[in-house]
C-alpha cells in the first residue's frame, strides 16, 4: 500500500471502511434499550448512505443477568438482529462487539453460516490481550471477519503498548484500532499513536482503525488526523451518539470523505428525524463534566455521576476533585 | 522569535495572548442585548482567569439607528462599558471591534486617554483592506493597540490574500488574524494559512492570530493547529458562544494552555452559571444546518433562516439547496 500524502484526505482512498457504531456505543447511555424503529432507522440510513459496517450492539454473557435490566442490544441474539434486518440482503456488513471477559464467546458466537453477523469486533484492555487473541482466533475459525479494539490507550505506557502491538500484529484481526475511550487525545498524540500502530499493523498485513470520543471536541479532528496518516477503519456514530461526550459524528465524517460510495443525505435525515429527538433523554454530548474527565484522562464515570445528580452540581467543586 | 516545536503547545509560550470575544461574537445571536450582569460575569471571569483581553462588543455607527433594535454592546459607548467595568483597574485589557464600513471611527473612537478601551480590533473583508489600513492608523494615532481581522478567509483566493497580507504587513496592526468566519477550515488548511500569514506578519514585526468557528466541530482543533505553528493571538468564547455554530470554547483553550497565568476554574463557573443558561434562548452551537454551511463554505445566513422557521425544516431539502 502506498504512503498517504497530505492530499489524500481531500481525495478518497478505496481502502477506507466506515463503521457505524451508533447503537453499540450509544447503548451505553440507555442500557441498550433502543426501540426497534430506532435500530431500523440507523440500519436503513447505513444501507442508503453506503456505510461499510454497522455495529448493532454487544454480544455479552447472559449468565446471571436480570431480565429487563438491559435491552436486547447488549446481547444481540440472532433473532433480535433478524427482527430488524431480516437476512440483511444488502451491501452493508453487520458487526457485534465482544468485550474480553464479558462474553461467553465459545458458546454465544455460532458458526458464521448460522449468523447474520459478518464481523466480530473484540474489545479488550491491555492486560486482556492474551484473552483477546483467543477470542480473535475463535471468531476467525468460525468464519467471521475480526478486528480488535485496544481500549483506553491513553492509560497505556509506551512499553506495554508496544508489547501488545507485537502480540496483535500476527493475530487473526484484520485491523487494530486506536481507541481513545476517555476522549483525552490531542491530534498530535493521535498522530504518534497511529504512526506506531501502522508500523506494527502493516508488518502483520493489517489495517489500523480509529475510535474517538468527543470529550475535548476533538473526536472528528483526531479522526481526520488518523485518516490523513493512513488509518482505514473509521468508527463514527449518527449525531455522535455514544458514551459520555459521544463519538466522531458520522455526518461530519461523510462530509469529509470524497468517495462517491458514500451519501451524506440519508445520514442527515437519520440524525434529524431519529437520533436528535433522543438527545434530551439519553443526554450524550460535550459538556463541562465530560470535558474535565477527558482533560484529566479519566474514565467518564465521575462525569456520569455528576450529571445524574438530581440538583445541578457545583462545577468548581467538581474541578477541584481531580 | 524562535520557531515553535511540536512540544511547545504542551508547554507554554509567554507570547500567547488570549482574547475573550464572548459578548462581541455572541452579540450576533441576540442583537447585542446582553444584560449587564452577563457582561459583568464574563468580565469577572476574564479577570479571575488571567485572560489577556476581553472584547466587550462592537463600536458601530449610530447614524440612522432604530432605538432599541440593537443592544448597547453593538455601540459600546464609554458610559455603557464603564457601567460594567468602572475604570477597569485590572490586568485585563479591553477591546472593541470596529467593522470596516460600519463604524464612524474618526468621530466615534475618542483619544485613548478618554477611553477605558485598550485595543481596537479592525475587521474587514479583503476588498476593504485600504479602508482597514486607515482605521488602523486612526486607532494607533489615537493611542490604542490595534489588530486586524481579515474576515471570511476561506472565500479569498491565494493571489488576493497575498496582496492583502503585503498591505497589512507594514500597517499599524500588531497582529493579523486568520479568521474562519464560515467555520469551513480543516486543520490542514489552517496550517497552510497560518504559515502564510506568519511569513508576512513576521517580516513586518507582527503576530498572527486565529479566530475559528465551530461549524465542522473543528474550532478548537484549528486553534490548536494555529498555536502549534506559532499563532500567538488566540480568540475564544465562554461555552463557544458566538455566531451560528459558535467559536473555540475558552474552557477548552485554557485547559490546553499550561501557562500558570491562566486559571480554568473561573471560566468553568462562568460557563456553567451564566452562559449555558442562555443556550436555549440564543441557540448557538453545532447543528446540521450550520454544519452544512460550513461544509459548503458559505455564510451561515441560510442556516440561521432554516433554524428560525416556526416548524422543523426538512434537512434533506436543505442539503439539496446547496
Amino acid at each position: 500500500m502506498s504512503t498517504p500524502t497530505s492530499a489524500d484526505w481531500l481525495s478518497h482512498r478505496s481502502e477506507i471502511r466506515v463503521l457505524d457504531c451508533t447503537i453499540r456505543d450509544g447503548g451505553l447511555m440507555n442500557n441498550h434499550h433502543f426501540d426497534d424503529h430506532v435500530v431500523k432507522a440507523v440500519y436503513d440510513a447505513c444501507v442508503a448512505s453506503g456505510i461499510d459496517y454497522m455495529e448493532i450492539g454487544y454480544r455479552a454473557s447472559r449468565k446471571n443477568i436480570k431480565l429487563g435490566e438491559h435491552g436486547c442490544w447488549k446481547y444481540c441474539q440472532e433473532e433480535d438482529i433478524r427482527r430488524v434486518v431480516g437476512e440483511n440482503a444488502t451491501a452493508l456488513k453487520l458487526s457485534i462487539m465482544a468485550d474480553a471477559g464479558k462474553c461467553d464467546y465459545r458458546e454465544d458466537i455460532p458458526a458464521k453460516q448460522e449468523s447474520v453477523i459478518d464481523l466480530v469486533r473484540v474489545a479488550c484492555y491491555v492486560h486482556q490481550v492474551p484473552l483477546a487473541l483467543d477470542m480473535l482466533k475463535d471468531a476467525r475459525d468460525k468464519g467471521y471477519e475480526t478486528t480488535v479494539n485496544l481500549m483506553a490507550v491513553t492509560t497505556v505506557g509506551d512499553c506495554e503498548l508496544e508489547a501488545a502491538l507485537e502480540l496483535l500484529a500476527p493475530s487473526e484481526a484484520q485491523a487494530i484500532y486506536v481507541v481513545d475511550s476517555f476522549g483525552a487525545l490531542y491530534p498530535l498524540q493521535t498522530r504518534r499513536l497511529v504512526q506506531k500502530y501502522l508500523q506494527y499493523a502493516k508488518a502483520g498485513g493489517k489495517e489500523v482503525g480509529i475510535h474517538a470520543h468527543n470529550n475535548l471536541q476533538l473526536a472528528y479532528a483526531n479522526t481526520i488526523e488518523a485518516i490523513s496518516l493512513g488509518a482505514n477503519y473509521i468508527d463514527a456514530t449518527m449525531a455522535g451518539l455514544g458514551r459520555g461526550a459521544g463519538n466522531c459524528p458520522m455526518e461530519l465524517l461523510l462530509g469529509l470523505l470524497r468517495d462517491p460510495q458514500y451519501q451524506l443525505r440519508p445520514v442527515l435525515q437519520c440524525v434529524a428525524e431519529t437520533i436528535e429527538p433522543l438527545r434530551h433523554e439519553l443526554g450524550w454530548g460535550f459538556d463541562l463534566p465530560y470535558m474535565l474527565t477527558g482533560l484529566f484522562n479519566q474514565h467518564p464515570r465521575a462525569a456520569i455521576a455528576y450529571n445524574a445528580q438530581p440538583e445541578t452540581g457545583d462545577i468548581g467543586a467538581f474541578f477541584d476533585s481531580f
